[in-house]
């Protein structure tokens, strides 16, 4: 039987999701522990994979079994043998047998979490990103109208990238201020390797008045890498999750996502 | 002259606030730090001292010395010597050479961030408490209300404490809810050791049905630590911080405050 599982995370002490050799990643300590709870080995496939630092709120992950367990006793028996960073939050059992955690997405959804401030940040440290000097919210907003739509966005792509095609569909950019910290929150049909991150580096570069918001499609135009500014850290980088078609039962949220200022 | 300083630091990592011989603690690094970049000993003492995994977000401190350096220096000049989780928010000169970080306190804040889930947390792992019950606010805020004013608050003191007086006075506890997250602030006079773990174990009891609101006025009235729950967990324990007369000019916040849910 297929099951679907949705997993948080937080990055910072994981060389990304995807299963390494060394087997310090995200990947690596589920599958041990999934392996462990159901003493037989499992192997996952997810909705989409984090970089070194990135955090997940809702990624959802598939495998086949033949193990019988009730679907809290996946979540509350894994997690027994997890450490305290990574916690499965829910198991459902799809009843198309042909759900595919990463094939059957419609979409992702990414937020950056940024502190603005004179000073560096001690209590976020790791789990938001930093600028010292004020942002335009205007101005990185009137950039972030020029990324929506279908776009090849290969100047945003690092060089490390497998996508098939560079060219993907950026649905809703939102800028949203509280008090010291910006929330950026991007939607889209699905993301290149470092996409969001060098997307940040742009609209960054829009927000400190380095260059103007028309700028962005420039950029674009260029297609090349090197047009764009540099990526930007990982620490306020979240996988808010993939959203399916609603008949598959996937839950679009976690209590979790409650935590962004 | 006197320095007085604004700290800002993630708790998880460090046994406390006080030095200690294996120097693992916030005051040692703080210390260390402090004394490398004004190139002499430097020690300091704090507006309230903190527990093992208990966060500060504008914790003061002062000291003396005859090191010459310009307000932001001081800042940006030490945080070069600590690390990511801890760091100078701001300095201040005090005109009133009389200004002490704990004496000329008028009251401290902290905050208490709770996650209500049947699932544990990840993202939040160390940053917040969490209870897998539903919690009644209602019965939670008439709880609180019985803590307000001046009381002797021996049922919740730690037997390590070193307070002169178990007497303080209670000003304010407000709690408030956003999706997920329950959290409680609590202003006082100061506050005795493990005085708002203990408050929240007591809460807690209350918001899960366990004991009625008035059950707070029996354990006030026990003056016996034994009358009171069990101390609940350091993860979510915030030290928003100290407040003083205005005309000392300490910053009353940090933009960091603006972090918790």
């Amino acid at each position: 039987m297929r099951v679907a599982l949705g997993v948080s995370y937080r990055g910072q002490g994981y060389t990304g999701w995807q299963s390494q050799p060394h087997g310090r990643t995200v990947q690596d300590r589920l599958e041990a522990a999934l392996s462990q709870f159901a003493d037989t080995p499992i192997r996952t496939l997810c909705a989409g994979r984090t970089d070194t630092g990135v955090h997940g709120l809702n990624q959802v992950i598939h495998f086949d079994t033949e193990v019988q367990r009730e679907l809290f006793s996946w979540v509350r028996g894994t997690n027994r043998y997890l450490p305290a960073d990574i916690a499965i939050q829910w198991c459902v059992f799809p009843e198309d047998e042909q759900f595919h955690a990463r094939n059957s997405a419609q979409g992702r959804r990414y937020a950056y979490l940024l502190l603005e401030s004179a000073v560096r940040p001690a209590i976020e440290s790791g789990s938001a990103g930093w600028v010292f000097r004020p942002l335009d919210g205007e101005a990185m907003r009137r950039a972030a109208a020029l990324l929506i739509g279908e776009h090849d966005f290969s100047s945003f792509r690092s060089a490390e990238c497998q996508a098939a095609s560079p060219v993907k569909t950026v649905r809703t950019v939102e800028i949203h201020r509280r008090g010291a910290y910006w929330r950026f929150e991007f939607d889209a049909s699905a993301f290149l390797h470092h996409m969001v991150r060098n997307i940040m580096g742009c609209l960054l570069a829009v927000g400190t008045g380095a260059k103007p918001p028309e700028w962005i499609t420039e950029v674009i135009a260029a297609r090349d890498r090197d047009a764009a500014a540099p990526t930007f850290a990982p620490d306020g980088l979240y996988f808010v999750g993939p959203y399916y078609d609603p008949r598959h039962g996937i839950p679009p949220r976690v209590p979790s996502m409650d935590w962004l200022p």
